[in-house]
């Protein structure tokens, strides 16, 4: 019989019996050859509550889950345990059920209301695929899945993991940038919005989307091909096109929906295609290149060796797409763009740079990093935001005039939405339109990185070395970061929120500051100020310490990390606008 | 060897060996059990490529892609494929590659600048997988994957089907809605918009968006946990949440975002979840789904008895969501809250129901349907969006505390963006707030849809009955929609976009009308002359004709449809405030 099922199974499933042994005993293994996601390591379906001895693991489930041809058999095999357990416990109610039972789970809360007594009829129904003994009791019912008791858990291993984020109440006040209240009230300083050069509050903005409201409204009122195609849309998108020197571009309700509608389309759509994806890509990419169900595989973060192994494994005949950043956001590590784009080109793949953290801050039109390093032309498809940078909200991709046009036309994600406010749109659109012609703010932010960076190193308190503007404080551990940030709010009116897992690493939880334009000397000062007496009461691990523990996230290993803009670049464009900026630029990085 | 193959391959799949024969068998038909939705069918992996003649189909292949045991897999498979052929060709390379080899494929064009010459290294490499066989030539690099032929090809596809997308340049003009100027700067009516309620150009919306970006600033500057999180949001997630009398709401860039993280989360995160969808659900609720890899089963619209056929088949224990709309959208159907409540609770189901085209514009409090026909308590979940009656952008779910705190948890599509600027913010809930306390809006836009299905059926010109706010007019023919669309535009300055293929069936397209407060019997002349005119000209079908043909999408077959909100409530919510309504509701259902 046994044998007989397997024939069936392998009949069934044609890729299984073209699979080469090779190929199977590697992918034995719970994860097999595809690499963990950050985000994929948070999302454990946890007990899967039927309490068989010989159940895979988590991971496996999953994946069999995942399969359109299995999964339904999961439930098929579900429904015929369950009934046959309900049967059994009815049977025998007077027994105790043994505690893998159905029978034993909770009975449900949240949808007390609604777990009527089964009538005859239905008990018969659910039982159709089980054993044939015909209900005798109700008792069948208590083993209703419980939707309450199961959201409770979930939430549960949040806090247990110190994950559970509590959300600050911040009002971030454009009259008095970068200052915020918070929910009683108080003032605050704000260090680390991604509002990087101040754009949100910027009098060309405000006063455009203020204009627009005036004269196009609230909303959109449609989707893109309904109602909510306006001029101020189609400008956008060729002043973003223009920015990246592409044929054309896309904007989505945020770059986190670009990223997903754009990989998870490509992915789907180029057949046989393969995702070659940076281990520290940001979540948008991950679930874009999940949600398109190529093969992918995740290549060490930053590491072309890695990339290059995984790539040449492939014909140029499969279609394949690198997926990677300009700057990641919680290291403020860069991208290797050139040698990438030259493996891209050895191996016929495409390349999709997320700039998200680099547009309006990078390169002479703020095309970011790409066009600071001149390597625009070797990059495919860029996807950038208009939240950070320019900000206000939303996302888009660049890209040669068909790909854009087949995203455009198939992307769900882009299709079926509002599409944004006019005057979100036309926010957006001056602030790209004067970063393209203002260095300043960019000057101002690199010049306060620089600045900050430099006091810190110089008092031991210990920063992830990074060649971009972020500017991440380690602590260590989940508790005391959030205890940390909790005391620059309370006690020194200082908004940096603590990252921890699965942000970043376990071990490597972080404050991230992001100085802008507006956080000169004075306010530098209250930070550092801040910092200090933290780190000295106490006793926080420094540098040195970390170095003595062997370094941690780059900290401790005496790395010397130049940063990526040139300080003659940035003395070009500061044009005397930051006159305390000389002594800070004399003989530093 | 076969059958050692077969052996390893269920050791590595725990499932294969464990599912019963009856379920496999069920199963080896393309598409299983798995019910196709109207978007997934429009998701053709087109022409694999590798012109294997045992290949499975292209349904079968993304449904082994999609497994991340086997999707690796046929990444190992293709690369030993396509090598073995790369090295056949190259030894033979005077021979006529035959057509289902990857030499055949034409020559990249996009990529052309990178696909560089071969070196003697990188050949080596891709062969390594493959025949033993060193590189002679060149000639391998030929078969690299065309990818501007591929973005070509799919355009062309939606070109010759009709259904590829031309928008409409429209600017609607908040001071003379509900007029806009096309890019040319014409002034013409839009009847087809989604700011149902004219809400977008409200003065206290409008004024509470200024008021906030002078405060405020353009755009929220972080996600929700990092900086982006004001007392607006808080405000606004209060007020959903007391609007559909849940304990807590949560809101998300759009409402395609809301469904799609809410059911990808739920559908994931519940072991063994199994989703119930109507068949007509919208793209956003059918891609969440799709991304949660729970099994899902489609039910036939609205039919009551198909979903029960459906949910009948799994006990209690098994986690189940039913998903549904309040008021489909292209067709104006509305949804049987109740009743699917009713099935709900019988078999431990929630409900997730989409209110989407229903909040603002239902109930005394514009709660959605489900207020107004007082079934705000049977429904778990409600998703609704403030990018339509609410006139901004942005989406959100209500529901227990819990179920939120989860979602917000554990959601990337959540987690991970910046949230909605609080300009949108403080909008959407002026406009919220508004309509709890103003039935004018509403009554309004309920009296003219009255009023133009009343006239447009003396008329005989087609609309597709049903109890809501829709008016769709049948056409049944691609070309003919858009055509008569642009005749619509050009000639009579009224903007109705013309609704095809995918998101309506093949033979119903249609135009889709919506009437709105502001669209008062002297715009309706307008309409319904051109409509008269364009309808006579051209000969397009009539209610009669569609009768005489069988009847099509509910035209022609003597269907009465009673509208959904009462003409008494109408009466009493109206107040004087449309004089000239008083003939339109005597004697009308």
């Amino acid at each position: 019989m046994e044998a007989h099922l397997v024939s069936t199974a392998a009949r069934s499933c044609p890729f299984l019996a073209r699979t080469p042994v090779a190929a199977l005993r590697q992918m034995q293994s719970p994860h097999g050859p595809v690499h963990a996601h950050v985000y994929s390591q948070t999302r454990s379906v946890s007990g899967s509550g039927n309490g068989s001895g010989t159940m895979p693991t988590s991971a496996l489930l999953r994946a069999a889950q995942a399969c359109p041809v299995f999964g339904p058999a999961i439930a098929f095999q579900k429904v015929r345990r369950v009934s046959s357990v309900a049967g059994r416990s009815m049977a025998t109610s007077a027994a105790p059920a043994p505690s893998n039972d159905m029978s034993a789970v909770k009975p449900p809360i949240f949808k007390s209301a609604k777990v009527v007594s089964p009538t005859k009829d239905s008990l018969k129904k659910s039982l159709v695929e089980g054993t044939q003994t015909p209900p005798a009791s109700t008792q069948a019912c208590t083993g209703g899945f419980d939707y309450s008791g199961f959201f409770a858990n979930e939430l549960d291993k949040k806090h247990k993991d110190k994950s559970y984020r509590y959300f600050n109440n911040i009002n971030r006040l454009a009259q008095l940038y970068p200052m915020a209240h918070t929910g009683t009230g108080e003032h605050v300083t704000v260090w680390c919005s991604n509002d990087y050069l101040g754009m949100s509050k910027h009098p060309e903005v405000v006063e455009a989307m203020k204009i627009t409201i005036d004269k196009y409204g609230a909303g959109a009122g449609g989707t893109r091909n309904i109602a909510g195609n306006a001029q101020l849309h189609l400008s956008l998108e060729n002043e973003l096109a223009s920015l990246h020197k592409k044929e054309a571009a896309l904007v989505f309700s945020s770059c986190f929906v670009a990223n997903d509608a754009t990989l998870s389309t490509l992915g789907s759509k180029m057949p046989g295609c393969v995702v070659f994806s940076d281990a520290s890509n940001h979540a948008s990419m991950i679930l874009g290149i999940r949600n398109s169900r190529a093969p992918k595989h995740i290549f060490k973060h930053n590491d072309l060796k890695s990339l290059e192994e995984q790539l040449q494994k492939y014909d140029v005949a499969v279609p394949k797409i690198i997926a990677f950043e300009s700057v990641y956001s919680m290291s403020g590590n860069i991208g290797h763009i050139k040698e990438i784009a030259a493996l891209a080109k050895k191996y016929n793949a495409i390349t999709y740079l997320d700039e998200v953290h680099a547009v309006g801050m990078y390169g002479e039109n703020g095309g970011g990093v790409a066009e600071y390093i001149n390597a625009i032309d070797d990059i495919d498809i860029v996807c950038g935001t208009l939240g950070k940078a320019y900000g206000v909200v939303g996302g888009y991709i660049a890209a040669n005039a068909n790909l854009v046009d087949m995203i455009r036309s198939y992307a769900p994600g882009f299709i079926f939405t509002t599409s944004l406010p006019p005057a979100v749109v036309s926010g957006a659109l001056t602030a790209i339109r004067h970063l393209r012609n203002s260095p300043v703010e960019r000057a101002g932010q690199q010049l306060h990185t620089r600045m900050l960076k430099s006091t810190l190193s110089d008092l031991g308190i210990p920063v992830v070395p990074n060649p971009s503007h972020i500017v991440p404080i380690l602590v260590g551990d989940a508790e005391t970061a959030k205890s940390v940030s909790d005391e620059l709010l309370n006690r020194f009116k200082i908004y940096v929120q603590s990252i921890n897992y699965p942000t970043v690493s376990v071990g490597e939880e972080r404050l991230r500051v992001t100085p802008t334009p507006g956080h000169g000397p004075e306010l530098m000062d209250g930070l550092v100020g801040a910092l200090k007496t933290i780190w000295t009461e106490r006793g926080l691990r420094k540098e040195a310490d970390w170095a003595a523990e062997g370094g941690r996230a780059g900290v401790g290993l005496g790395r010397q990390v130049d940063q990526l803009v040139k300080a003659d670049d940035l003395r070009e464009m500061m044009d005397r606008a930051y006159p305390y900026a000389l002594n800070t630029l004399a003989g530093k990085r």
